[in-house]
């Protein structure tokens, strides 16, 4: 059951998915090993093989790939290369999920409906995944669908980072939702600053609006974090709250750039956004950029893990 | 895999193991069946044997027991009521929890720290459990960490039922905590109330404390809302930020009255408590309680589910 | 582990994913049951959640889904189907795959490589699925992969009473490959006809290559046999061998239609060809057909399966 | 997990190995069903082949294979069959184990050595049985290795019943072995006579030898007790301890006669010996048998333990 | 599925949870390692959390804790350990268990009754257990439950060794048990003495008495040997038949001295009884203590296992 | 799950079973390690028992046992070895299968038939082989019936350099059975010879015959290969074609000489045939040996494909 590292004897070998090679290459960077190939074949017939071109046997084996659109793809993907590898008689397999959409699902909100973040989980370790370095998952929970020792990133420190150059005497946190006001309230602690957050109301038509914000925002500086941004319909119904309750500036926070189509554009476009702040943790193409975006890497937090996990020292010391 | 109930070919067989068989009873009253008695011994050697008195064979077995305090023992003696009914051909296991309480270690929050939620699920399940029925479980997530069909009930409507008979019209529902305001969110709609939330902040000294309560409640009639009350310190430091707030008066409501040592009459004894109101999840015995608490049955909602598990009817009509 | 029927007392409950509704459609036509709705939604982080609309519980589940392009959105929105009627209750979930993708990928033949067939086997049934009802595998040995019952249907029957409207004395059945010989053989003596294959070469630059026909062609009547059909350059490059030895007429025939892009059009140009005939295992759109397709239709076969399956009579009669 | 069982709904399937057919017919002949025939192919590389030769869809199944000699040949014919018939579709199936010869493996008494009575009821149990109907195993522990129901029969009152005959006024059971010695106190108990042992001793050469006789013997009737007799060395020379301490007349009682080669004729011979008594458990060839020997039938005993599990009665009472 | 161990590259970590912390302190003594600290917070609901409060990542970690009284606390506190072990990506988890209470479960004498030992496996399994170091175990079929490997000592040559001191000459080893005689043999033919045994009779009210001593007794020195003394009924029963039958001295021995409340009071008033002996693998608290009792210590035993267990050298040589 | 293996710690054990001794010893020669010997016990109930007679914890286990007749014994012992090698703590067991009989048992092709490929590999991995080291095994598909990693030889190699010794311009490859044919295409390609098949009929008296060679053979030197030779009766019945299409001579050519009964000497005696060439991975007989036979040794293959496995070395550049 237990897998077993032995320092200066096995080799560490890296791979990457499709999904984002620009982080794997910017990871392996860090670390000074070569990101090996992986030849991804699709068929006729829609279904893919996946070969990885270096040897695996008795190797620490780490296979970096966000779950990020085109999920479906990227985690078929993903389940090929783990079975490769397993089946090439890697000594451990590390799946590295900078990013895992599925972990959104986690609950069981409505009659017959899927958990997919409990599914996605139980498929990557029957698939043999040996443990998993995710980061900043949806709910503290989803750890626990995991039956491999998971170690969790946070992107906290490295968005602190970027805010504590600005002035922050005038400024409150703000979460979009109540969800998510512990993860807002920690990050205001970091920063030194008090918290605010939205409350929602689910109407009998099932739609979902923000009806009030809970905490004191007039005339301050907001900065609105949330874990991931996609639509950004949140944040927009969330902005005009702000401006009605007369917010001085707003600069926007998250870990996960998902940005659909053109959500950057029409963020960017609300009146009083000064900044939108987000990690590469997703890919964002280079047309869908705007001037106000700014992306902060997590390459060398994720770099560190790795060196950690493969010489077999405390990962935890990076939360702090 | 899947589990097979034949209506009219298969007996119910309901068996309560020592927790709180009063629950049970009241239950099997409801559901017009016996409850057959369990034989709990105890050996010098503290070990626990237990035997289910009657035929098991085929039978839709039930096994009622929350998960109180003695935890460990009542725990232990499920699994082994668990592994009985298996090892006596039970034609299908349903564990009914009305108390999950290992539901709150439900993530790693600290450095090799168990994940006691998760590990008392696949407990359950490996023991043999077919499926669980379970009340007001601490966070949704906490469903996705049993691999067998989980019902997950609420109490707010027998909650909701209570506070209904009062005038509303100056009421505000508080949340104690972030972290559980989605649920008072949710209740406050039911009682067409708004909402407000304790915030708390964690001290470098790893103390926790409120530090303010966001929302407005001054001059207000105050529900304090949440999923269970035990020690009481959270709801005491809550109320006297609201006193500070000026707030009218105050009504606890818990679905999980869990009471540790003299919290009742703690509680019962702070400026402007007018009512303690829980339900029966939890056993609460004679001496410990108070007038001014209210403990409502659950006894009505636990045996329709029961009886429409065992019809093979929808569930989730109850979470209506 | 047993999973068992109870006639009469359990209903059936047929869904469909979103590969081929109308296959689905035409199923329950025949079999005189509903098809049930299913809502599958996509999240903006481009993630799926299913919601199958009506009562599992203790229901004999049918979920028809064929693995076709796009194969891995099909194979997750099934998975997450099977998840929910398991979630659901559901007394006995089937699977029914008209076509299995996946099933070409079923050795090793490189180093390092993915065996698709046996992984995707393996996460249908970890996610939860009873049993299989599956259609002309790429090879018999798939039905081992999956370690849980599969019932496997050929369409020789269907092809057969197609082709027996000819005079078929001049006639002789080819394979394109020696791999799929055995089954050619199969068919030429159901029709009363030789048999002939492909051999192909693999050569240094790894292109495979037809190099010869082994068998008896010339100013025959040709029905060149495949399990399915995609590119259709294997076909085509067929052809050109069986035009140098002057064959008299070509029909084509196989089982699943896949007809990547534009491979109707340019099959349906090849000089000699006289007919192209498959089944509607796979869909096929409009925009894609031309006036030489003949597509047979499998709906009462698998019906008739379904019907056996849910009633506990066997299936292997419909092999004969 | 669960396997259920619906009276009057699923019909009752017994096939039998090639290990005992003449048990298996007398079972079925008490039930009133028909026993089905079962082909078995051995191919020129001795690889077997099962087939059973009846429809097994969602049957109750029960496959009669006592492991005797051959027991490898018979263990790897009774996977096969569970295999085919939980291939089938088999709604249950038990395997009826008259005799469980691995029994006897079930400790750990050297360094390196195999427990083989733990892995052939893993290997049963993975191979698909579903629960287990055997008689008279070598240690109640043995049980606690299957992790499917087990139901454990005795034949203590057929052989009960048969010594009831005769004036046991003096009388003593006797077991060879002090680790068997509860067994024979149960069994005296049941005749009302006392009981005694043999003590055996390990030499450093790794012999072992009954050195005593503990208890009262001399001038009494014996009935020698174990649960099988196989070389039955043992009881030779158990029964020269005997005559030394002048005992009185002989007879010989077991469940299991598996009389290795020559055993009954040298049994048969000793001095004293009044009658040998067996059941039919194992199959004893004709030219084997000597006057003294009486088999005894469990077949009664058998078919009414399946009766019951069919019908989903208690089996326990038959222990009584 | 293998567990590996490096020497020399991975360290060792020793914890103790709160059964027995002086014997983990004794051993890792004999170790000369440190006993890392354990946190274990029990929350208001009487749930436990522990905290490993050492680094486990990759290190080949212990975790000893007795199953003694209370039973039931003790074990999910071990459960616990071994989850955030495995959480905390231990290379190796091996669990020592100086005293393992469920292992007299060990058989299912009873209808519908539990067997606890191997539920008990089951669960030090499935929590992450990669292997078992234990003592003296009930029976020794106890060793099969367990599907991880288990290195079983015994206590008889500590026990031995204190006795060899005294003039055997007179001296007969008595089990009071035919169930335990073995043992008892073994024991007397280390010290070059008989043996004897009691012979128990279960009456119609379900009561058991020793009904006999078989074997010879009188005007000997008695040495009672078992492998455990709870309430000490059954020995004080037997030292009344002893006493009848005129024994010169009495001498009690045991490894695991669970005596329950008064028992050493109670044997140690006993007529005749001159030492009671027993090893520390259970904790016996200083009030409980009477001057006739010895105890011995297992530690070095231990020590030495654990020592062989890390750096891959054979244990079973501890058993010559 | 992942089975590590560190150079120069771990030590490498081989054993062999009793099935193959002659070929171990010569493969523990060319690897230069001592071949330790295995005590196999028989007992009376004709059970086995088998030791390891070497120390195995920690160890590198290879335990040689190609699955010849006696199948279901050599299975039966090889699987105890297994249980008795993971029991003994072995760091990593291989199963080193020189020939896997069971691999012709991988489809399904009649009703309610076992598919004792995939049984038997789930019997392996499941007592606790960590991997498998194969040779040339019946169809590619074998190889996914194993959840374990395979590396998987083929002896087409060895048979190559025997052939190539000859003048090979006039040659010709047949394969026995289209279902072979892609084997014999490989092989044709590495001697650069054209290739023919035999295609079979199925009557309806279940009787198979060869009805038709494809392909050109007429005044051929003709190499016949098949993976297998048993009886033999496919090989004369093709002899019995070759030489109506009057070839010049045959060859036989085969990875596993099984050669059932007298096989060898009807072979031999066909007109026509000048040589038999197998390897030993089976092994064959003083007395059934026959001057025209040729057996090469595959002992060089199977030592160098452990010395890699043993360094974590890639098995997969053998196969070029």
């Amino acid at each position: 059951m237990a897998s077993v590292r032995c320092a200066d004897v096995r080799d560490i070998a890296v791979f990457s998915g499709t999904a984002h090679p620009e982080l794997a290459a910017e990871i392996c960077a860090h670390l000074d090993v070569p990101l090996h190939p992986v030849r991804v074949s699709r068929f006729a017939n829609d279904c893919l093989e996946v070969q990885l071109q270096a040897n695996c046997r008795e190797r620490d084996v780490f296979l970096i790939q966000p779950l990020v659109p085109p999920v479906q793809e990227n985690l078929v993907e993903l389940l090929l290369m783990i079975d490769a590898a397993r089946g090439a008689s890697a000594g451990r397999i590390t799946v590295v999920l900078p990013h895992y959409a599925y972990a959104r699902s986690d609950k069981k909100d409505a009659p017959r409906i899927s958990i997919g973040g409990r599914l996605v989980a139980d498929l990557l370790t029957s698939a043999g995944a040996d443990r998993v370095l995710a980061m900043t998952l949806h709910s503290p929970q989803v750890h626990g669908f995991f039956s491999v020792p998971v170690d969790h990133l946070h992107a906290l420190r490295e968005l602190a980072d970027h805010f504590s150059r600005y002035d922050l005497g005038n400024t409150v946190v703000v979460s979009p939702d109540l969800g998510n006001a512990k993860e807002a309230a920690a990050f205001a602690r970091r920063l030194g600053t008090p918290v605010a957050a939205g409350a929602k109301q689910r109407f009998s038509d099932d739609r979902v609006k923000i009806s009030a914000v809970i905490g004191d925002v007039t005339d301050r500086d907001v900065i609105v974090l949330d874990d991931e941004i996609a639509k950004g319909s949140t944040v927009i119904e969330l902005m005009e709250h702000l401006r009605e309750l007369q917010v001085r500036s707003i600069r926007l926070a998250c870990t996960h750039g998902l940005f659909s189509s053109d959500a950057l554009r029409r963020l960017s476009g609300q009146e009083g956004v000064l900044e939108i702040v987000c990690t590469n943790t997703v890919p964002i193409p280079a047309d869908k950029r705007v001037p106000k975006l700014r992306v902060l890497s997590v390459a060398p937090a994720l770099a560190e893990a790795m060196r950690r996990i493969h010489n077999g020292e405390s990962v935890s010391a990076l939360f702090a």
